[in-house]
């Protein structure tokens, strides 16, 4: 799936309540799906971990969705096929 | 793209730097992009924001690889086009 048709999905189930929530509530939540995505790993969980993963995906899009910013987009902008810091691939940054 | 196909971008780019840095270390930073992403909310500058979910994404990414997670099929086993709560597309849990 790509990453446009994710966050497409997610504004089709949550549009309507991300908005009522707005930019900052939504934002606070995707702060609680980080800790919880930390709990899981540190569990060494790795269904639990694998949910939480999704959790922090879906509520970053939708956060994206409250302020219209195509994720798909911003990323390959960013991130194409080598590191944005050191335009290496592998990255060769120093540590 | 493919959210898969950005997690295995992620992977080319830095795995190597990823696994020196581990789990703990690499989601230490995504906690610091996300609130990197809230600064960048809170200015309002859309271009800033951009570029921190870009960055978000990809150290989740990061993270995923560290400990084999996929996160695309993480994604689509609890979203699969409707809300894994109420199972409703809207969704129409109480908020």
């Amino acid at each position: 799936m790509h990453i446009l048709e994710f966050q497409e999905m997610m504004r089709r189930i949550y549009l309507q309540r991300d908005l009522e929530r707005g930019m900052k509530g939504t934002y606070d939540w995707l702060v609680d799906e980080i800790g919880e995505l930390g709990e899981a790993l540190e569990s060494g969980q790795k269904d639990a971990a694998g949910k939480e993963f999704a959790d922090v995906l879906a509520w970053l899009a939708s956060l994206a969705n409250t302020v219209g910013t195509d994720l798909e987009t911003a990323a390959i902008e960013k991130y194409n096929n080598k590191c944005p810091r050191c335009g290496c691939c592998p990255c060769r940054c120093k540590p």
